[in-house]
């Protein structure tokens, strides 16, 4: 894999065979851009991966649907739009997911069954349609191979900063690439949030193997951040692959490789959601080791994660171990409390504060300091019991965040 | 039962037998009164839970050993200290926590292995034992049969109020009485949370009973309260009955009567802690009806309550029901979106905001006006699939509850 490329020159590095655009059509009341298009000019293998939540927004329950109707198969765009999340919205939701797909294949010279849609903003209110089939037809005027960065800026809500990375490999003697936007700040949890990703790749994969890498990949990315426990009615994975790089279906080693490119994809978009949380001021990455089984690392980070006191101990730049042992202690996974250990780690400063259940004379003013001093803080918990470990993302809980979410009325 | 006293004559409503002290000892750093004693002119049958954070603290593994050891029987006192926590401290912690109970029964000349044990505030540091000996000494001299609710007031440490509780009845021709203290208002979440409560009783009732009755009692309320998610290293909820009222042990009956009273008292107190959560401006009551089952309603409704979403828009006073349907759409209860109503309640106002899974029109402005106005906002879901149900109570989530957390350092 050649090292990534940051700042890609677009017409290098976005993947061949696919446009975008983002365009502003009025759905949110800043007047900011507020539609977006993704199209392949080939037919895609599709994979997803969707909410858990009961109260599935209508154009997750269309979305799943396609994607059963057609195995993954034929697909040649998606349609976005911020401001409004069409969910629960009852028949007419559905009616009018469906129609927001219908109006993009017939923009784009489409056949039928062969877009996504995808809304994320406010819960409970009708889609203003007129407004959002006007959008559609505009966009579809502007979609070009360099549409990619509009698009992403299309799909922000609450988001300060529009979010997309960018890969490219060297694979059989062809060069593929990736590119990914992701939109989510608020309401961030597994499985999943008010999170919407779109991945675009023109390696060749088929359909029933790009579910299985975008499966596992999500696990350990997506499914691996918390800004504030809620989950939302919309989340949506989406990954495209055109096989515009050209040759046969990946598989083998191949395939291998191009699953663990997939993983460094999410994995770096999850970062940049959770680093972006609604008032976040810091990304902490929070690792546990020496559990029993990933189901309990994942669990005793998850719950550290997740944890008020914690978050607030974090905004604060207090080293409060206390506060994540306690959190560890309730998460439900097996501790010994005689076993583990735990290190906080900013910049530079990396202390142990507690080993083997015995709280550590360490320097808490320095430890304090250098907390405040950086924006990537990393908690490691060492539960001395065995082998499995997981890493999991969160951000501190600030007054900001009560802020933005008190003062966005419904 | 008669209708309670709220404000109490001590002479007439305190069980009789029981005396308490709370005095300072200088623990907390503002001088504040830190170390509590209540004590019976007689034995007492006890009962007891604890906390289910694999970090117990100190107190809370010597509380359970004495437990164990005398079956509940023969219990005379119980001694508090706030301001340190005696949790996370090794073997030191577990000796200090043995002392005191040593030092309670020198002091107030009690026999061995009659005094439990609490400690509430910061984690991770061992006590300073010159202090708490001289405290338990100084308090020993003046445990008064009024000094309960200076006990109450020793026992605080972020909560804004002290907090008691008192019920009188007649059963079986005799008045029995209840008393009941309690603090906590952060990290309060079940099962349970920084959160220590002690009620006394002058009922008869056999150690096997008391802790049955305990049980269901917690169950219900200390359970059902959650401030922030966080469940601490040293809840304890403490029941002493001592028989002064007279007459054989309660059975039947009598003893059903006594566990109603036992779980009004226990409701009662962690509303009060839910009302007093750091930074809360309100009280909220979530009821789900119409589960499948008992833990489905709690389910949903706990959903509702942790979630910070839902939390932040009743500190904003937005009737933000897509906010409280998605946390129950999470919740992992069998929901069918089809089916579920939400209601929104706060003083004279009352409005149903969803029907059967579809929005409803309702005046949002007048909604906002009544939640600002009131400090009790009632949620109800029905779920309309089932018949059972459940109560959970919570508080907002305001700027307060940061600032409170990510000040209180280490």
């Amino acid at each position: 894999m050649k090292p990534e490329t940051q700042n890609p020159k677009p017409e290098t590095t976005f993947p061949a065979g696919f446009s975008a655009a983002g365009i502003a059509c009025g759905l949110k009341q800043s007047g900011k851009p507020d539609v977006a298009l993704i199209v392949s000019d080939r037919p895609c293998a599709a994979a997803a991966t969707f909410t858990t939540n009961v109260f599935a927004a209508a154009p997750v329950i269309f979305d799943r649907d396609l994607l059963a109707r057609t195995r993954g198969n034929g697909i040649r765009a998606v349609v976005i739009n911020a401001g409004n999340a069409n969910a629960v919205t009852g028949e007419q939701g559905l009616r009018d997911a469906a129609e927001m797909a219908r109006a993009t294949e017939t923009a784009l010279n489409l056949p039928a069954d062969s877009a996504f849609v995808m809304s994320t903003g406010v819960i409970g209110h009708p889609l203003p349609m007129d407004t959002v089939r006007a959008g559609i037809s505009a966009a579809a005027k502007q979609v070009s191979p360099v549409g990619f960065s509009a698009a992403a800026e299309a799909i922000m809500t609450t988001d300060t900063v529009p979010k997309t990375v960018f890969l490219q490999m060297e694979l059989g003697g062809r060069t593929i690439s990736l590119a990914g936007m992701a939109k989510g700040s608020g309401m961030i949890h597994p499985n999943m949030a008010t999170m919407l990703a779109v991945i675009t790749t023109d390696a060749p994969v088929a359909a029933a193997d790009l579910q299985k890498s975008l499966h596992r990949a999500v696990e350990i990315s997506f499914n691996r951040i918390s800004v504030d426990g809620d989950t939302s009615t919309n989340d949506t994975v989406l990954v495209l692959a055109n096989g515009a790089a050209g040759g046969e279906n990946l598989r083998g080693d191949e395939l291998v490789q191009f699953a663990g490119a997939l993983e460094n994809v999410c994995v770096r978009l999850a970062k940049k959601i959770a680093r972006d949380g609604e008032g976040a001021t810091k990304l902490v990455e929070i690792r546990v080791t020496g559990a029993q089984s990933e189901t309990d690392a994942v669990r005793a980070a998850e719950t550290i994660a997740t944890s008020p006191l914690s978050k607030t101990a974090l905004f604060g730049n207090d080293p409060n171990w206390g506060r994540f042992l306690a959190a560890v202690g309730r998460s439900g996974a097996q501790v010994d409390p005689a076993r583990a250990s735990l290190w906080l780690a900013a910049g530079d400063t990396r202390m142990q504060l507690v080993g083997a259940g015995q709280p550590l004379a360490f320097d808490a003013a320095a430890m304090s300091v250098a907390l405040a001093a950086n924006t990537d803080i990393f908690i490691t918990v060492d539960l001395g019991i065995g082998t499995a470990e997981a890493v999991y993302w969160t951000c501190d809980l600030s007054y900001k965040y009560v802020e933005i979410n008190a003062e966005y009325h419904t």
